[in-house]
């Protein structure tokens, strides 16, 4: 089978290239190629399967090639982040919203029926969340970048409805740990922190102890993005919607295990200095109850030290 | 002030751009210009300050000519109808997603903020209702159309969030009377049953009596449109959706309005031979309450006597 991955040069989607390359799909037919669609890549897989397409996912040439061979599996997660797409309209406008579009239209005018799993974003619920939040809970998003994953939700479950692909998205929460220091997004203190701990470095935390955040390792988003692609769809909601488990944990307790795991010198640099804006956005998540997602096999890391082991 | 209207060669198109000649819009400065756009026009209004652009909105030479000068007020009532875009699902994405988008775009990049007026629809909504539709609803739309509509309302109320735009999204429901048979519109009997009583025809009606049905009247819709140009924006929700007031009502008791205005002879000729597709999806429309519509002066047509006076 043909796998396509955009951003797959990017944090996700060079972890997601390398976990197929290795391990396939789960219960899927052999990958025979795997086009990473990137503007650029750092390390890609060294496998004779895989293409590297230098370029924009929303180019009509880059397109084209994708789509040659036809595609049994999209994995679209190229995006601009949150905090940037809010800075740079047009950029957000064309990356997030026209070029997706676009992409989906394509996949849905080739004969074969593509699966396309899309890396929709918690990010569609806003930051006025109820007090538990549910497979009912609207989607209200507050930036730009949620209101066009939202967006993409709506046109890729129109699409699938009609037959024309068959796809799943996936809201997934902010994933850890980043390398590096990550400016578009705002949930960047969350890899942040740990990487810190590993390091045993100084680190000036914009949010409270008591914060509490919505926690994924890079591992369990990739297990739940592959689970995704082999998922029998017919059990998903008309919506095509999955917010994908998550641990619900206050930073205080990450940098406890973070302090199991590392000692407790390791976190001893760790300074609090809470930004309202950041508190008000990213810590203060609600309760998950994710429904669909767990009765469809999605999972979060376990628990707290878990996710430390998986995330570092 | 130079207001545009696209699909302004069409049923309400037409009526609202001759309305706006003659009235302007309520407590805004003079209309200097009157931009319509379309691919034709049957009887545009005939005055100085009237320009025709024959052609797509979606096309950038029309784009370019639509936007000088500066547009104050944009009403955006070009799509393709629910049934057709249901068959010609490229078609229905070009007109109904991606070339709203771009036009939305388009107005956000002029300096000055342009009221965008734009007709989105009941059809938002799907079809498997709640028992009360009300300001709490929220959009499930199960056609390409309505999923379309829904697109256009998040991104044009994240784009009035940003201040690039001051937008504001009507829900319409089928409006009354459309002149002959309009087999892109699956409430067309709504229409075809007032046209058959008025010139005493034969009119075998694909709905039961018992139909329940949201109706507005064109006279009804313009006014509702024209009043959300002129309208303190800041009162809308965030999401800047309005599901406009309608008079629901039961085909029967249209039709014993229609007996009351035109005589007993004239719906004589009307049988009923429901079909369970258009039904279920046109015939069974809940209680509405429409809170924030009227709180900010949106109206219906007063009582079914009054629809059919204003509709005919």
């Amino acid at each position: 089978m043909h796998i396509v991955i955009t951003g797959a040069g990017g944090f996700v989607g060079a972890a997601l290239a390398r976990h197929i390359v290795a391990c396939g799909l789960p219960g899927q037919p052999a990958v025979t190629r795997l086009t990473l669609v990137d503007r650029r890549f750092d390390d890609p897989p060294d496998d004779a399967r895989v293409r590297l397409l230098h370029g924009d996912f929303g180019v009509e040439q880059v397109l084209d090639a994708m789509f040659d061979p036809p595609v049994d599996v999209l994995f679209h997660l190229a995006s601009v982040p949150g905090a940037e797409a809010e800075r740079d309209c047009a950029l957000g406008y064309r990356v997030n919203l026209m070029a997706p579009l676009a992409l989906f239209e394509r996949a849905a005018s080739q004969e074969r029926t593509a699966r396309i799993v899309y890396a929709s974003s918690i990010a569609v619920y806003g930051s006025a969340l109820p007090a538990t939040v549910d497979d009912a809970t609207p989607p209200k998003p507050g930036i730009s970048y949620g209101a066009h994953k939202q967006v993409g939700e709506i046109v890729l479950a129109d699409l699938s409805r009609r037959g024309l692909v068959n796809g799943i998205s996936l809201r997934l929460p902010g994933i850890v740990a980043r390398p590096g220091f990550s400016a578009g997004h705002g949930s960047a203190f969350m890899s942040a922190i740990l990487r810190a701990a590993q390091a045993g470095e100084h680190y000036t935390c914009p949010v409270s102890p008591a914060a509490a955040c919505w926690w994924m390792s890079l591992q369990g988003c990739v297990g739940n993005l592959a689970h995704a692609a082999a998922l029998d769809t017919s059990l998903l909601p008309a919506a095509r919607t999955v917010t994908l488990p998550v641990l619900r944990l206050t930073v205080e307790e990450v940098v406890a295990a973070l302090a199991r795991r590392f000692g407790a010198q390791a976190v001893a640099g760790i300074r609090w200095q809470p930004d309202a804006d950041i508190e008000r956005v990213f810590g203060r998540m609600p309760a998950l109850v994710p429904g669909i997602a767990e009765r469809l096999g999605f999972a979060h890391d376990g628990n707290v030290d878990l996710l430390v082991e998986r995330a570092l």
